[in-house]
């Protein structure tokens, strides 16, 4: 493996002490050493969490920060956090105002934020919880409890933050990140697979001259594996899925994000992105803010999602707040 | 090749458009459709200018931006702006206070920025420049001239953009600019090579099993090929070949930035980070911020490069000032 790595089963205790390192002046550790906070965390509010296996990041400990997650829960490569991590995790972000768990649709999350919830309220903490499933490929329309949760949680995790940053009380939050999640579709194409450090090879193969429509984040299978097609074909295929299943229509204003997977060149993403736009423009959709980059990515996985969320003006005000993380930095 | 392309020609432009609509807030084209520049150049300013060639995303347009440089010249991929395309650049960011042009130590930039000074001259535009040649790895100490730019770009913009916006004139843009970079020194290990688009295979080679230390940007040999080994022992190889080439010394303040090649998961630049900042603490030097992410890579090449940086108080200040840009954003 050309990895840069010690003990592959250090690979999350080192990673987090070199974020929380170099990251000093914005998040520190929770006491438990698998949760990352905030630092002075505003007060009064109601307390915004997530979680979610290592590998990915930004996602998810690159969204906690100012106007975005108050905590993340961490969990090894790929796996979910414990739902003692999601507890504590609940517990540095709680003030009294209640939290809300905002994470993606896998069954190992479900389960352990499910647990994590009934120790809460044991304990008197409030957890409510959204659960994103933006990612179209995963399950039929009439299916979306199935889905998986991918790029889109960025979006969810940006109006649930600011919703409470605003002030707003629990039911406010959790309906502002619900309405978020639900106006927002994905899909991803995988060009090459990743390798998780303890196991050495590729878990998942994607032929070379192959790529794989709507793969999810840990190589699930997606949709079909075609040929590998041009940058401007990938966008029209990619939008021809985003956008019905909303669906996405003339005249209505939109967030777009482009995401890496992890190892394609950011200049790829803006290639991408260039034909994504002009698609929009000719289907009369306006892109009010796009973002594009390695929003949130598998280790070493290349390829792209693209992510399409409908704005109201309530999602405007929010979407435009200004956020301040290691993942995303807004003015 | 599994890559997102459509024909590997047009690449720059395409990925231009597409950074240009992704970020109609902050930047503009030029009138040379090869230059980069920040809508809104706040008035009477000193210009500070880059270039270079594409595939290092986020350099180089990655650093226009608030505090930052005010445009930069686009190369094709590895290959240097063209003389009119700085030109223009110096055009464009000109107040009649003169431009400081920072850019990297590679032969295709010297030619083509020393022609652009004359040019620029002609038309009544003073142009000084700041070379930067923070790479260690490519020439003996005695012989700084010869070595190449690198990472450590990065922090000559920052505090050359940063000195600008304070109301610097140009010698004092310059002086700032060319003390960071001379307080700067960089390495890379490359891990596995690059492939550019219009030539379909790897323009050089590093056997799987083996790491280049020393290797530059665009695959230039570095030191010695010698077997892969793990991130601790990386760390202080790094650490090695940087700190007595300055020489940074116990009781030194030092920004330290880890930038990713473009494939290496951020999280394995954590784990290096981690392993980077325990041997700083055991010499006494003393990290007063750390950059840790995707700061200037080249297309899907894999490994690190570490950047120190030696500040006084006038480094500090410049560091600290807020900046944004899609590459560096800081509050």
């Amino acid at each position: 493996m050309q990895r840069i790595l010690n003990n592959p089963d250090n690979i999350v205790d080192e990673m987090l002490q070199g974020f929380l390192k170099a990251h000093s002046d914005l998040v520190e550790g929770g006491e438990n050493p698998r949760v990352v906070k905030v630092k002075n965390i505003p007060e009064g509010k109601v307390g915004v969490i997530t979680g979610g296996g290592s590998g990915h990041k930004p996602a998810f400990i690159g969204y906690v920060g100012k106007n975005l997650c108050d905590a993340a829960a961490v969990g090894e490569i790929c796996s979910s956090p414990t739902a003692v991590a999601f507890l504590d995790a609940a517990k540095e972000a709680d003030q009294g105002k209640g939290v809300a768990c905002l994470y993606g649709n896998y069954s190992g999350d479900n389960m352990n934020v499910k647990m994590a919830v009934k120790m809460a309220k044991k304990v008197g903490i409030t957890v409510k919880t959204v659960v994103a499933n933006d990612d179209v490929a995963s399950a039929p329309k009439d299916q979306r409890e199935k889905r998986r949760g991918v790029a889109g949680e960025v979006l969810m995790w940006k109006v649930g933050g600011a919703k409470a940053a605003q002030g707003g009380d629990l039911d406010e939050v959790i309906a502002a990140a619900q309405k978020a999640i639900d106006h927002t579709r994905s899909v991803g194409i995988g060009l090459t697979p990743c390798t998780l450090p303890a196991v050495g090879h590729p878990n998942f193969e994607i032929k070379d001259g192959t790529m794989e429509v709507g793969i999810g984040h840990h190589g699930e299978p997606g949709i079909e594996v075609v040929p590998i097609e041009t940058a401007d074909k990938m966008a029209k295929r990619m939008t021809d899925i985003v956008l019905p299943d909303y669906p996405f229509e003339a005249g209505d204003e939109v967030v777009v994000l482009v995401s890496g997977l992890g190892a394609t060149p950011v200049m790829e993403l803006y290639v991408l992105y260039n034909e994504i736009d002009k698609i929009l423009k000719e289907k009369g959709i306006i892109t009010y803010r796009a973002y594009v980059g390695n929003y949130f990515t598998s280790l070493e996985m290349s390829g792209a999602t693209l992510t399409i969320m409908k704005l109201d003006d309530e999602l405007k005000e929010l979407i435009d707040m200004p956020a301040y993380s290691m993942g995303l930095k807004q003015e």
